[in-house]
């Protein structure tokens, strides 16, 4: 039997570990047989000296192997499905997955809640009455059946490994390692049985990873490691300079995205969320226009289809904040930026977003952004509606938004939201068109 | 308050932790607060991006506070004290610390027990019937006073910090750290009252730095922490590739110290021993000559009162083992080399190591060098001869051994086993005269 010290102390120095030591190490991990402290000190190791391909396919294996796989064999369309690395105002999720569904692919979201800067989908949705986010397998994949698309929590069933690795990792500052990220968001995204995969790697303030080579390295990891399972998978890297679209938070996200499905919706979330339909459909094998599909109104019944399906009443009103207020453009100009990372924190702590995984979140409360980059400002007009439940939270907010606004005395050229494209073919690298 | 997983990110990232920081990770770490999981993670972190002079001054520092400080200044001798690394067959304080005492130092030499391929000072000495490691504060003072010097456990009330931080390091891989080891071992050494304290950093295959850069650096690092911390400290590096001495065990190595101090002794251990109490000697202010209390018996007189002191009878017969057996020469020629950490290991085997920490080990086992590197043997004669109680641990002890004998044509140049000395002037480094 391996020892975990020795394993330790091998990886420290930087040698390769084997398939056996790996999957002894996850599998006893994950039974209780080693302790935190020596899994932390090896995850430590890992951030210094990397795994390398061979290392990464048995780690990721071995946490795919520690839990059950959906089977979504049954369903008669193809499956395709989207993984965000996050960002602020991220609401592309509740407008893509009934899109492409209504193009004729079955989408099975498994998401998660937000924690930090950036928001969670469930989070978002759950501001609508009604709607639940944990579902059983059965019911997953009914409303796959009725709706053509679910948006549920991944159930304790799947990848418990990562469950348990991730939360160790989130308490011993190991979470920024390429190999630990790649292997966490892939053993989900497979253990959920989808057949076709696109990552939206976010790249900016607001992101995950603020530069565009470990952005690049992050994503040609991941789509490596769908491919190698079996999932045809490619990825897009996006900005996260500036938040997405104009509205941050959970409730006023849910409406940003309600308008957008009836055809409106501003440019930004629009080119990604087309982009990314495409590229979905691309994968699936399906050929469908998924513009023509936003337009005509085929997606949102499938959106509201959904929401149905899960408890949700689409036609509700949705909370509202009791109390706003504005934050104001200092001279006149061309707004230039607008750093996301600010935004989102503001959002957070006007109680968008959690401290604690045990918190709840404010349906309500969140940041509508009223001018954004490139357009014109006069001194005084404002730029920042902030919205909370309680007062005496702005003052906070509003302090997390100091110099996170940028004007200029030009207009900026405008920048295309989508960066770049990771083939999946030699997980190679192609502009993206 | 800082906020554990924001400082082990810092230390991952190649920053410098406050002061304020590190004493709140030691205090925290110590009551409890900071989980080993964080702290490991940490430790690894360190292990990567070391400790720069500042933050292992307080690192040290913080350690030394989280307990009490031995008070020897009702003592109207000077006191000295000498560490070692840690080696095989290294029995010197045995004689080191009786010798010293008869020049007219007192010596409190705290120790440890072995744990691995090196042996601990106090399994050896508990090889004499009724000699008592453990000894309260009071007590300490009073073998001091009556015998000049004392070799006891150190108390749990010093540097607890220390005492939890290096059974985590034990499990997680992360003993092998320059800033790590010198805090471990100055925290300790500081907290216990010496005035002056000599570091024998062993050097070679047997050692715990096997290699010359790295010992140096090691004894650079602590005689700086000990001079920044009031106690006048120098180093002496010296060479662990055999053997040091003929007898490695507990009971036999107590047999070879006692020799020693009748005025016998083989003569590597006799030079280290006297380059130590003669750098010792220097350190407390004393000019009398270690030679002569070692050859006209006042330094047996004092290891015999100081064994008598602690309960053990220094006339009673020391335990031998049941059963022996020998490594032969496979050629004839002149021995040049013969490994000391496969003849640590060997021993170890065969009982006169521990496993695990609560395990116990054998008095009688051990190893005795019938031939050194440097004599002349023919072939089948005997080099070796391995004692153990149980017949049945030769066999994997003798397989430790397989290739640690080198027999060579020529005779080897004889080597000094004192190779350089750190001093406490400048921290800088001089050649041993």
């Amino acid at each position: 039997m391996p020892d975990a010290v020795d394993l330790i102390r091998a990886k420290r120095n930087g040698g390769q570990l084997s398939a056996a030591d790996i999957r002894w190490l996850i599998d006893s991990y994950t039974s209780g047989a080693i302790a935190d402290e020596q899994m932390s000190a090896l995850l430590m190791a890992i951030y210094f000296n990397g795994l390398d391909d061979d290392e990464l396919q048995v780690w990721t294996d071995a946490m795919i192997s520690s839990g059950e796989r959906l089977d979504l064999s049954g369903l008669s369309a193809p499956t395709a499905d989207k993984h965000s690395t996050g960002g602020v105002g991220d609401k592309v999720s509740l407008i893509l997955a009934p899109l492409v569904a209504s193009c004729g692919a079955a989408v099975p979201q498994l998401s998660g809640r937000g924690l930090g800067h950036t928001g969670g989908t469930l989070d978002k949705l759950e501001s609508i009455p009604g709607w639940r986010a944990t579902l059983s397998n059965a019911e997953i994949l009914a409303v796959l059946r009725s709706a053509g698309c679910v948006i549920c929590a991944a159930g304790d069933g799947l990848a418990p490994a990562d469950r348990k690795l991730y939360a160790l990792r989130d308490v011993t500052g190991t979470v920024e390692s390429i190999p630990l990220i790649a292997s966490s968001i892939m053993s989900k995204k497979i253990a959920e049985g989808t057949g076709s995969l696109v990552l939206d790697v976010k790249v900016g303030s607001g992101a995950f990873m603020p530069d565009l080579t470990s952005a690049r390295q992050l994503a040609q990891t991941m789509v490596g490691l769908g491919n190698a399972h079996g999932v045809r998978t490619s990825a897009l890297l996006t900005r996260m300079d500036e938040p997405l679209g104009r509205a941050v938070g959970n409730a006023v996200e849910v409406e940003e995205a309600v308008a957008t499905l009836r055809g409106g919706g501003p440019d930004d979330l629009v080119a990604v969320t087309l982009a990314l339909a495409s590229e979905m459909l691309r994968l699936a094998g399906i050929s469908t226009d998924p513009a023509a599909a936003l337009a005509d109104g085929r997606a949102l019944e499938a959106y509201r289809a959904m929401i149905a399906a899960q408890g949700g009443d689409p036609d509700a009103p949705l909370p509202t904040a009791r109390h706003t207020t504005v934050v104001t453009a200092e001279t006149a100009g061309w707004i230039t930026g607008m750093d996301a990372r600010a935004v989102g924190v503001a959002a957070w702590r006007l109680g968008a977003g959690r401290a604690r995984k045990e918190d709840p979140v404010s349906p309500a409360a969140g940041i509508i952004c009223l001018v954004k980059p490139g357009e014109q400002v006069e001194a005084g007009q404002p730029v920042l509606e902030l919205r909370a439940d309680d007062p005496a939270r702005f003052e906070r907010a509003t302090e997390a938004l100091q110099g996170a606004i940028s004007i200029g005395l030009e207009q900026p050229e405008p920048a295309d939201p989508v960066l770049e494209r990771i083939s999946e073919t030699v997980a190679g690298l192609e502009l993206a068109s």
